[in-house]
């Protein structure tokens, strides 16, 4: 068979697939600082290389900041299987504080680390290493085969560390050329090191500010404390009254759409064994404060969420100072799941609002962004082949894991292209990424370009 | 009768006095600039002078900042009555901005305004125009008499506005040559153009940081938002129960010694018409937000209230961040009446946040300042005297007012020298005090003499 001949060359091949990382992760791409946007090129250059030595079709493209590398490859003649695009990036974050480097960020080595081979290099993890290992699958299947098992499209973008501001222009302009059945997205975690995992849940976010005003100007506290309203207490009233003693959210209607938890994925999650006081202790707390009555992982997966990320009002210098503001404002985020409605969401949370204003306070409302969540369908035909093709590589089944932050390629992907993502990687919780001595486990590299290859053949039958 | 020749001196001299105001508004004796040090230097010498040309022992005073002026008069030789101290301060806020001036700040002049006449200088009103009453009242008196009624003993301060940080230490450095049986303070406001007043109830208060700590570090809202505890939250939380929904406070114990007001005083403010639209439209509100059932002069003066001064936490930049911060701190002060312990309430706020902190938050406490309420009693026989004196001068009773902030001298001499301190000055509401065009109604200077000359004749009887 294809594709165990497929197997064996990416496993006979890994000291030269790992001379191949060692090339890439020697590049200091680091793209938020301009003075490695030379650097950001080479490491473009490098890969539309590579790809090309491959048989893609790759070219470096330019952008308003750094390049995306776009490659095609058509895979067999007459193929009408799924055409698929690949997704990652070769920019790096900064190395910084170089000094708690144990070697230097950009010149890779091999570390034994409790018993684990491990690749140690800025960008390992995060995310060179795990976009090879997708290159690599594609490198064994052209090896032994000729050819790919269904039509290939590869992105590699150079903005994702400083907020993918290019992204979204170049969909725009080359939705033709970049849209595919669906997409796969290599930049996320295994459950451990002994299990895969499919992101398939992501939640959204409705990003509002409020601006409560009471006074036409601040006032002395003692000369006008009693008649004069106090913004600081009116907001405060808001935001407390926004979780219920459950810690629900108390906004009418907030968890319209919010649906239930799949019965197999909760089931799934019930067995992971998640070890809940490590994962508080690492933070300093001791008791999951989501809703009552939910498990941890569903609080941080499934359900929807409020949090305030910032306040302030009146006088917040040393000291004291007898004070009335006349504003007082936060910052508060939700989190969305299911077919929450991101609009309807923030209505009703600015309607929350001003239903608890007293008739001396206006409030002003400033959106910074609503966006809906994100699943993959339980029942998409590539997520079932996906499933079958990890079971097959790691000897278990794939856990289906949500995440509660965005991964904003998903939505751009959703929205701007109309496709799904296949959200898999191989990256583990100690990889440290965006840290001093970032490290991607070799087995990760290794299992990782299997895993892809078994999903390639998987998604063309 | 010796004081209506005292009177009739006044008001034939008044244009002599006036040429002395004068000379003493022209000197810019701003304290907060330390370039105009020598100016205060200026005012405090130029006031000894005239108090020893009157027959005081007079002497202007080092500090580590500007210097007091203190004075002597024995009063009538064998006067068992009381001795008073007269407090006033000669320094004046800085003129900014000088544009908005219609003529140079101390450059004093007559204007006439609405039909009044008005003294136009910057510290006209606040506080060399109020003393100077004072000064001319003892100066008609020696010039009919020959001497004061009582013993007087005077301290002029030179650093009123920029919280007085000399005056405590020197009034414990000389606590013997200071110390009276009643202090006048001459700093404070009539109730209107023909109505004078005494403050006799100044609230207390107490100033708290609170600060609320959750997780041991600032978290991503998306990762951990749900299990792990929002501080802001908890803080609002904490805010938001102070106040019950009618605008009572609700810790536990804290109206206990708030008293009920004066059967007297409630007819005399309900009797006042006080202009509750006016004042509150001024501040760009309609609704007094002090406690339900209480009139608005009661919610200013005469009963206890929170507010919070200030707030912050998490990311208050532009935009938005999805952070969970680890900490949210807010200030919050009291105002106290009547026996309110501030150290009680202080302890019960604390209990009070603490009891609203989950397990997984704590709180720290930062106390900056504590002092209690102060009223004249109304059985004083200084106050009585006083009314009379008052009386007889406008033809009207003088209300006996509150100020819903705190005048840190009357503490300072309530707690360091034991005594109490008669309120009693000739400001009104346009004043525009701190302000360009600051002026003194001339009718105030006047009377203000005059009525300190009835005060200081009663007060001897």
């Amino acid at each position: 068979m294809a594709l165990d001949a497929v197997l064996t060359a990416i496993d006979r091949d890994i000291d030269k697939s790992l001379e191949r990382l060692f090339a890439l992760l020697r590049i200091p791409s680091v793209s938020t600082d301009p003075a490695f946007a030379g650097e950001c090129q080479k490491a473009a250059d490098w890969l539309a290389r590579e790809l090309s030595s491959l048989g893609f079709n790759a070219g470096v493209r330019p952008t308003k900041g750094r390049p995306m590398v776009v490659a095609h490859s058509h895979g067999p003649t007459g193929a009408n299987g799924p055409r698929v695009l690949f997704y990652g990036h070769y920019d790096v974050q900064p190395p910084d504080p170089l000094e708690k480097w144990q070697t230097p960020p950009f010149e890779p080595r091999i570390a034994d680390m409790n018993g684990r081979r491990q690749i140690v290099a800025r960008g390992s993890a995060d995310d060179k290493g795990q976009l090879m290992t997708f290159v690599e699958a594609c490198r064994a299947f052209i090896a032994t085969d000729g050819k790919l098992p269904l039509p290939v499209t590869i992105l590699f973008e150079g903005e994702e560390e400083t907020g993918s501001p290019s992204l979204k222009p170049f969909l725009d302009a080359n939705k033709n050329e970049l849209k595919a059945d669906v997409a796969l997205v290599c930049d996320t975690d295994m459950w451990d090191t002994d299990t895969p995992a499919v992101t398939t849940m992501l939640r959204g976010l409705v990003l509002e500010e409020v601006i409560v005003q009471g006074a036409s100007h601040d006032l002395h506290s003692g000369l006008f404390g009693g008649p004069a309203i106090n913004p600081i207490r009116v907001l405060a009233r808001v935001l407390a009254d926004i979780h219920d003693k459950d810690n629900r959210i108390a906004i009418p209607g907030f968890y319209d759409g919010a649906g239930d938890l799949d019965p197999e994925i909760r089931a799934q999650w019930m067995g992971l064994k998640f070890d809940e006081k490590r994962f508080l202790g690492d933070l300093g707390l001791s008791v999951p404060a989501g809703e009552e009555g939910r498990h941890i992982l569903e609080q941080l997966w499934s359900r929807p969420t409020c949090d305030m990320n910032g306040i302030v009002g009146g006088y917040t210098g040393e000291g004291s100072k007898t004070v009335i503001p006349a504003r007082a404002s936060a910052k508060v985020s939700f989190r969305l799941v299911g077919d929450q409605d991101p609009l309807i969401i923030r209505d009703a949370f600015r309607a929350f609002a001003r239903a608890r204003l007293p008739a001396d306070c206006d409030a002003e409302f400033i959106s910074h962004g609503a966006s809906p969540a994100l699943r993959l369908p339980l029942n998409s035909p590539y997520l079932a082949k996906t499933r079958e093709a990890l079971a097959a590589e790691w000897g278990r089944p794939a856990v289906l894991k949500g995440s509660g932050g965005s991964i904003p390629i998903v939505g751009a992907f959703k929205h701007d292209l109309g496709m799904d993502s296949l959200l898999v990687g191989f990256g583990l919780d100690d990889d440290r990424i965006h840290s001093p001595n970032e490290k991607y486990d070799l087995k990760s590299f290794q299992k990782g370009a299997r895993s892809w290859a078994r999903i390639l053949a998987a998604l063309a039958t």
